[in-house]
């Protein structure tokens, strides 16, 4: 059964306690002591990433109608070459659309001359504040920038009408990047500019 | 340009050392020494969930031919009630699609006559490790199990065909239950289960 819905936002949890548990060179743990409306107390713990407090963005660039970049590079999370969508972090005084356009031309070798942002989305709001914005990249040109990347990135490609299968390619996992990829073709369907 | 298709898989990099240098209650951080095959060495660092050994399931419910279940829940990295999709980890033995309908049940009141695996999504493969289970639910009956939640969830609504606004909603923002949502939406579409 559905809630009703409330007439007013929920009432938040109050913070009784708050402290960094754990540290590393790019990692922060800290621990939430906290007592919601109903009384109920709860320890919780969430991570905060020390590089990351210009935000990070995540590009959909289209290389024709139908083709958007992948990328791939070794991942140390899970010790394996993975694909996914360029990306990377913005850099202080650095615009998003801006900061979109670096990383499109460090990991792809491509500018865009068209950039608009789509929208922002969260990791795992549970437990990690992280948030990444996604920009549509098109009208590209060839273009390399030095990055700081260990090694090149293998550059790849995929038709939006093939979102289901790239999904089930071991390759490909990151949740993100497939929800950005759809976003882009929905709104390039709405636009007229990609036939389902 | 993009790349050549390189005949074999790329060679990963040798891992020099390895050591935890961070560890709460939950989390672990592991620093990882590595050596590119081209001599490049960089020093990485992944974030481990202690809780997480079993893996995690996330679950597309369609209380009808159109519309899926959401929950909103305290979000502790963001400090904020969000809307997701109702999951949960998987308890030691328990296999995915019962782990996917005990959450459905704990957190929303549903249980399900369908329940089908869809595929696996990571958050963020560069830093961690951690992957989600996404099961597509249909056939659902009202049943509720008392879950560890600190509070009921409010239980709401989105209809598939308003996923490019669900992406807009400050309060809808994790990305891999948009990605969970999407793929819900396209292999209903194929099936004819539901019309676009």
């Amino acid at each position: 059964m559905l809630s009703p819905r409330e007439p007013f936002m929920r009432q938040k949890p109050t913070i009784l306690d708050r402290r960094i548990v754990a540290t590393s060179r790019l990692f922060c743990v800290e621990e939430l002591k906290l007592r919601f409306s109903n009384g109920v107390e709860r320890t919780y713990e969430r991570l905060a990433s020390k590089g990351t407090g210009y935000g990070a963005v995540m590009i959909v660039a289209m290389l024709d109608a139908d083709h958007a970049v992948l990328v791939e590079e070794y991942c140390g999370g899970t010790d394996a070459y993975e694909l996914s969508l360029p990306k990377g972090l913005i850099e202080p005084g650095e615009d998003v659309l801006a900061a979109a356009e670096r990383e499109l031309k460090e990991e792809a070798g491509f500018g865009a001359r068209q950039l608009e942002h789509l929208t922002e989305l969260s990791l795992s709001p549970g437990y990690m504040s992280q948030k990444i914005q996604v920009v549509l990249a098109t009208d590209l040109y060839e273009e390399r920038l030095e990055g700081d990347e260990p090694e090149p990135m293998r550059v790849d490609r995929i038709n939006l009408r093939e979102l289901s299968s790239l999904a089930q390619n071991p390759q490909f996992t990151e949740g993100r990047a497939l929800a950005a990829l759809y976003l882009a073709r929905d709104l390039l369907t709405l636009r007229g500019a990609f036939l389902a």
